[in-house]
């Protein structure tokens, strides 16, 4: 599929290559011989950055290459064989990820979404129904909760839904483990009040996107309590998970967590969607999706799909009847302040 | 591990970062947004040159990030539930990726190695007693040859080996794989006779290696006959090794194979290591195996391992006896004349 | 737990041992020196008679231990990794199998059930938003629909049912799998249309229970097609389901077989279960769910199952409301006509 | 293949049904109704019997189906996924079980059998290499042992052996598994030391074979210390080795283990052996294996095999040179002197 340079392409997150900072600063670098497998000083240097931007004096920290991988070995690192993640049915790991989880020998337990969220109430009657059945023991055994932040759908957990999960993780021994792949732009959401320290208090795991956040590639897996479970370079290895160059992650990461770079990405992101929503609602077009982040999703009458499609690259998320399409407009480090007047001038 | 910059580092072939033609191309399309896994068009780009590099009309290639998600990827493709993969017993499948292979279920079948080789005899052999045992039904089935171009050892398969091993494999339709993670080095090799044409022509499938080649990471798998067997970005995506942002491999790997880009990278790795055996030579070093590509195995006594470990950084590759180590020295794309100088000096 | 001789057992169908033909065949063969793995001749003559109770000329069966087991190792021969199995959300494989199916690397797509049942419409309309979704690369490729006759509610499919599911199946390249752990019960129910031989002639495997049907233990896999798929001795193997004396599951089949003794099994269970049925009707109980087969659910006041617990065992099925439960009645090959009326007095 | 008559079978010990007193009690008890899955009072009988029969007084018994399901459910356990089983390359596990091993996620690590023992040398050697090996962050984690008693050569281990070998898995936090499929011919064997007390007191789990030793089928898996790791109907389940019918394994494993029938059956089983090894000693027959157990192993002229084969069946085991054959002769429970004697006359 050629791309053409007079078309608008807001299609995903992912486009484009990385934040300029990360590219010169890999440029910079290029030729300095560092030791393989994350054991690099960059590495170092990042870990460090990461974990006092998530206000944590010890854990861990490592550094993969996808999303999907990442929650493949994270996931297969906490759950023994017969335990299984609860997730939304539109989980990442429930929908998109081609049966990863399930390659590796687990279950995904879904429970219906709100907008890309599954709610305390939902998962506490799942525990509930659970140990009332008394044919439990044949079951896959719940060991852990799966959430995205933002979610799917762009949406936000709020930190009362986030400490209520908590609390019911606790009370059924679940483990919880956040998808960040988003996560730059959740955090500078004005409707968020989940910070990254919020996250390293009340998750036992949780990865910060840098593919879609101004990485060239690469998720940060943040272990606020070191010894929690047995993440390691061998597991990491044995999925395929631990690059061996790992200085390209180290040096990127250790980019974005200088002088709030990742921050400034997220606000970047949000600002453009912030502009695109205001100029969407003037012209009256309807949000199919309550998403506050850099997911934007309207309702659009077919002939309109049709008549922008030459001029402007949309994800079409769901046909909601015959008349109608949803779809996305996803904003990010690379969206520019033109590129935002001319969408909204073909819209 | 703090990298030094007084230290000459001759430990792996994966220490910098990536060729500068590749730096420069990603800086210059940094800003283009294309769509993602694949099916951007530097990615197609790429496909394309690749295939003429081998000589191939048509057939395929995808390109993923790390040898062993490779591997892993390619042969749970090739192999059914009970089907096994036939390897040296230091093949990188049998040794260094964790498992990979068992956790996505399959049983590598080994063979003795002789300097990382193992030989048509003793494969055809293998197959002999395989059907010959009255018991082979409960057994796993061979199903798969695994070699790697050049070996973990940096031996190299003659082409007559080659066509060879692959008549053993028609005659016990057996599939032939090859891992190249270091193939630029062996096609550069003065006593290599083996070119990505009769790759192309004696494999079922092989991966033109990257990320010890010159590229910031990748691997280019090439399935000469299009319809071979089922790889598809579905498979890749459930082994975690479809890269969103699909256009950072095609840039690289369109730039590796942009006027022979690749080849060069090889020559020159391989051009450092011919100084530098030439000079161990003169010094009087014997070497532990007959490596003719960019890894040389010297036998070194330990009190000299010990005398230069402080001013050079090589990896410790065995411990023949009481009084010596085998030791290993990597060269390439990012070797300098005046780094072998010192090298040299040192030793 | 101890069993109590003066309490009634009617909470399952695999309470007792063996219909007393089968236990007798097994003695009188006991001491018959026989091949293992299934290559005896009493594992033969089984295999002859069940196909021709099928109606097939050819074709292939399999003996394997147990249900769960037989389900996994069925799936997992027809699945590809990437590729799923849609079910209903009350399948035995998507419920009660303790993540057997995932554990060997595969998604369970279920489908939300009515009264067990998932019907043609709903297969057709996952296959049509599959296929128009996008994304569907990303996702598990339906590949096998799994039903269960009859279900795990005790219900149906009716002859035209499964005859449009098997269009759908054609017309999307699915196979069809039906688990027939109570075959017996539903080949014996007035209401049931679908005899072994539209089972197959529209199903590519099936399976005829025995565990449940008069066997010890023991389920008959049946493969219309012979090289249909590869299911053989060495995938079975893989599966721990290949058992070492085959005799034992050759003599009970072939004796479940000689005589129509199947079919009696079915008859009798069933015919006390129409016994339970009218008493039940007449008491004025309620039947939460329209089973017609060997499995009976009825609706009962909470004190009720209080007053009963202590003579009669039965199943605990849900709680529809807080003064309710549904509880479910078994019979099968060894309910006396004794111990239904007794059950009749209690309840 | 048709069983006949007129020929004697010493090709396996899994040739009969089972002994006399099981079918008579199985027989006795079929009518009684039990609950499923192992929890009904013939089972824990069986429980209470094989404990106090290992002078344990608590610990925990499962009774599962087979024995490679056996072996799979049970290193399914203890592994992790990265982490893999030492074990002779003769062992089951590594060589008939098709991979089962593998195809739940993990490696088999083999080392070199000598008349299929492995050597508390070569396992101490093992782990000293492995924990020398620079790279064995990227290798699989041998975290447990699995040894055979008998061997599959029907070869011992010695008290001393086992102690040495139980102090080298202290030493390297190693846990110890014994696959006793034909345990009770070791345990009846003048050369043997090891009692059911010792593989208590050494090994973290063990089995107790049924199906070779008198049993229908069956294994008894033996937890000395209750809580040593997470072995529970759960992943029995999915593993597809719970059987629903329980009540049939506790039935079997309870009369095994009632009046020592158990140990008679080795111990006839033995002596049957003895005495065709006494009468091919005579007639200068050469034992291939030195086996004091139940398989014996002797060497044969080719023409002598094709003589006899008509009138015996032996199991080829390996052809040493062109011109002789290593033939394998079975006892056990069902060898009755009469066909020893026929036997004796024969080769």
């Amino acid at each position: 599929m050629e791309e053409r340079e007079d078309k608008l392409y807001f299609n995903s997150d992912y486009l484009a290559g990385c934040h300029e900072k990360i590219l010169n600063r890999l440029y910079e670098t290029n030729l300095i011989k560092a030791p393989g497998y994350g054991t690099d000083s960059f590495t170092l240097s990042a870990k460090k950055k990461v974990l006092e931007a998530c206000g944590l004096t010890e854990g861990d920290v490592y550094f993969l290459v996808g999303g999907t991988q990442t929650n493949d070995t994270v996931i297969s690192t906490i759950l023994r064989p017969y335990e299984g993640v609860i997730a939304a049915d539109t989980a990442h790991i429930a929908t998109h990820e081609a049966g990863i989880i399930e390659v590796h020998g687990h279950k995904v337990l879904t429970l219906p979404h709100i907008e890309g969220k599954i709610y305390p109430a939902q998962i506490r009657e799942y525990m509930v129904h659970f140990h009332a059945d008394g044919n439990n023991a044949h079951m896959v055994q719940p060991r852990l909760v799966y959430l995205s932040q933002p979610t799917e759908f762009g949406t936000l957990y709020s930190l009362e839904e986030l400490e209520d999960i908590r609390d019911i993780c606790n009370e059924y021994k679940l483990s919880l483990y956040i998808d960040g792949a988003r996560l730059a732009y959740a955090l500078a959401c004005p409707k968020n009040d989940v910070s990254l320290s919020d996250l390293a208090r009340l998750c036992d795991v949780f990865y910060i996107g840098g593919t879609k956040c101004g990485a060239l590639f690469g998720e940060a897996v943040v272990i606020p309590q070191k010894g929690n479970f047995s993440f390691s370079p061998t597991i990491i290895k044995q999925h395929g998970a631990l690059l061996a160059k790992g200085k390209a992650l180290g040096v990127q990461f250790d980019t974005l967590f200088t002088d709030d770079l990742y921050f400034q990405i997220g606000e970047h992101g949000i600002k453009m969607a912030e502009k695109i929503r205001s100029g969407l609602k003037e012209k009256g077009y309807p949000f199919a999706i309550g998403s506050p982040t850099n997911q934007i999703f309207i309702l659009m009458k077919k002939e309109d799909v049709e008549r922008i499609q030459d001029r402007v690259e949309l994800t079409h998320w769901d046909n909601p009847d015959e008349t109608h399409s949803i779809m996305r407009i996803c904003t990010g480090w690379a969206t520019t302040e033109e590129d935002v007047k001319k969408l909204l001038m073909i819209l």
